[in-house]
């Protein structure tokens, strides 16, 4: 593909090369993206609610200034594999096993349940067996980021809820990308027979859990390869390419390519330099994030929720969304006292990017139709505003309530 | 343009879908650009080299490995986009001042003889007064980057040879991006009659000085909009936005858009948040401009530099660059001692991005040939390969000669 280039097309809006017209369109996306966030925030809402809102302003549906095309679509991807990095920088083999039993229980349970629901839901409405799957996955991962922030604006990270809530939500990601790579593989079988399937699912399943045991372990002992002396950005460059290559490998699986960045980003938190990989990554992230944000947003079709029959169905989804994570969440960790229990189920209902991505891979894969894609979208959406303010609530209802941990640290933070 | 994605094409590498075959290439460029730049830094010579060396042996004409498409493309323009901002950055206004007049003398007259001649020898080649004025704009810029890391690590930034050879690479620079907004605004006028040929260049220049006066003093004098608290990263985006905005705005009008991009580089060098700006941008650039220099490298044809005709050119080109830099600027530096001047005028010799990129729109434009091309990267790497040798045999050869500033300030650093 050649790109011609007629720099002198001087004012001529119509006629100009294509270089200036991408460039055009990342100038509108990305400062769109930043408008959107900033008044999202303003809004006390999640930044990626603006940015995704603004996504959908600027797409087809709305005023359709921008365009999906390859170089967009690119960017959004390498937004989308950097943003499973950094969720894999932050899960750390070692955390994981410090939460212990109830975050183990609230994620496997916070999983199950939404999973469950999604599927017989979409199995309810006439899809097949693998395409219902596929939708049960994209109601599973829950928004450690998005829980994560809210947690610290409160100022809540000690509280022993908070704790399980964020190791809870990190076995939930990792169960989401266990299970994205079992219902892609359940997807490529459809018209294989069972033994292909077999072998396919097999080697995905065995793909992630040898990365993550080996990789890890390769890493904790030598950061030799880490240590060169003389470009001070090498830590970086390395692990960007361990991420770009993972996520290679990984598509080559039939699995998503972000799995293999999340992978990536787990054998990277094994590394002495994890701090500064995670201070480094935030430049990165907030240049190319906005990309993929902007571009789901700009995926929803919103004439596809047009119709009254629709939104009821996107609030039978979203109650299902909600009821799925709450009650598996909250049942799991009844061990805490009721009130505490209440709080962790709140905490874990907020979808986000996991659940976004799982949804623009079934558009991409057109195992979604637009409606599906345009409630799945706007189910985390709802889920990712209503939350915040949820939890502000009970934690204010809550504050003289006991809670061992914080009482030992308040101090601390 | 829409994608399709079919996750399932399990090991047949052929028929993968074109967003798994694009991060393939992502992954061969970046991980090449990072072995020939650690390759080129144990051999002491600037990473660019290995970069583009390595983008040359995965082009076309030796391995055939990545073929350059739009993604790649505009990777490449957002890499020299984001390069060109953070050399805005590196250059203050105020400093300029304070090198005072050695280095502007040796920045002008370091522009003006090499500019003669590339053009003449383009000239005399046969090419039309417009053309071969563009490929004069090649010869012009020192590549200020190249030349500083070698200072750098001889431990001479602070000698008074040091300060002039970098203020004056900064008006180089500037006196580069001035040359290109002529040259383009010329080669857009072939064929178009006077008075509009000037209205055009009457634009282009008015946008740079507009831009850049009216710009820094705005920014100086208010800080607000980068004073936000809601977003850490604020003044990074908001920076960023106005580098691709600004890189917009120039392609509008008929300029590179690194000139927009290095506009909005000197603006930002103005507020308050300079050295975060200049930290943060660091992880973009190591992520990004890699696939600038892989582009240029996979771009040239190696082809067209087989024939001993085109070798002989390339001899010439390389050795009427060197002279026309080495006198235009020893000259200039007499004042400074003998010695001293033969140090500026060395230190002056490398060509880096600047003209690089020159070259890389001279080829997109089909203004260049493969051979001309090929014969301008291939001076810009000679040029940058035999510098840092011969400064640091130079800086050892003049140890205790004389140099007042560095006998002030020699244990700052």
């Amino acid at each position: 593909m050649t790109i011609s280039w007629e720099p002198f097309q001087f004012f001529g809006g119509n006629t100009l090369d294509p270089l200036t017209n991408v460039l055009l369109e990342l100038f509108l996306v990305f400062v769109a993206a930043q408008v959107g966030a900033e008044i999202a925030q303003r809004l006390k809402l999640p930044a990626v609610v603006g940015e995704i809102t603004a996504g959908c302003l600027l797409g087809a549906s709305v005023l359709g200034w921008i365009h999906i095309n390859e170089p967009l679509e690119v960017l959004a991807e390498i937004g989308a594999v950097f943003l499973l990095f950094s969720v894999g920088l932050e899960t750390r083999v070692d955390e994981l096993k410090k939460v212990g039993r109830v975050a183990t229980l609230v994620g496997i349970s916070g999983v199950v349940l939404p999973f469950v629901l999604g599927t017989a839901w979409a199995l309810y409405i006439g899809d097949d067996i693998p395409r219902s799957m596929f939708v049960g996955a994209a109601f599973v991962a829950t928004s450690a980021g998005i829980t994560a922030r809210v947690l610290q604006d409160l100022g809540m990270l000690n509280r022993t809820e908070s704790r399980v809530i964020l190791g809870a939500a990190v076995i939930d990601d990792i169960l989401a990308m266990l299970l994205l790579g079992l219902v892609t593989s359940l997807q490529a079988g459809s018209g294989v027979d069972l033994s292909n399937l077999f072998l396919v699912f097999i080697q995905a399943i065995g793909f992630i859990v040898v990365i993550a045991l080996v990789g890890t372990r390769i890493m904790r002992r030598s950061s030799l390869l880490l240590e060169r002396p003389i470009n001070p950005l090498s830590p970086l460059t390395i692990c960007l390419a361990l991420c770009l290559g993972l996520a290679v490998a990984a598509s080559y699986l039939g699995l998503a390519a972000i799995i293999g960045a999340f992978l990536a980003g787990m054998i990277a938190a094994e590394t002495e330099q994890r701090e500064t990989l995670i201070a480094q990554l935030r430049p990165i992230m907030a240049f190319l994030v906005p990309f993929f944000f902007v571009v789901t947003g700009a995926k929803i079709n919103l004439a596809a929720l047009g119709s009254v029959d629709v939104l009821l169905m996107l609030l039978v989804v979203t109650l299902l969304a909600i009821a799925g994570k709450f009650i598996g969440c909250s049942l799991a960790a009844l061990s805490l006292g009721r009130k505490s229990a209440v709080i962790v189920g709140v905490g874990m209902v907020p979808r986000g990017e996991v659940g976004i991505i799982v949804a623009g891979l079934g558009l991409q894969a057109g195992i979604f139709s637009d409606t599906i894609y345009a409630i799945i979208i706007a189910m985390s959406l709802i889920t990712s505003v209503i939350t915040p303010p949820a939890l502000g609530a009970l934690f204010a209802d809550t504050k003289s309530a006991s809670s061992q941990v914080s009482a030992q640290e308040d101090g601390n933070k």
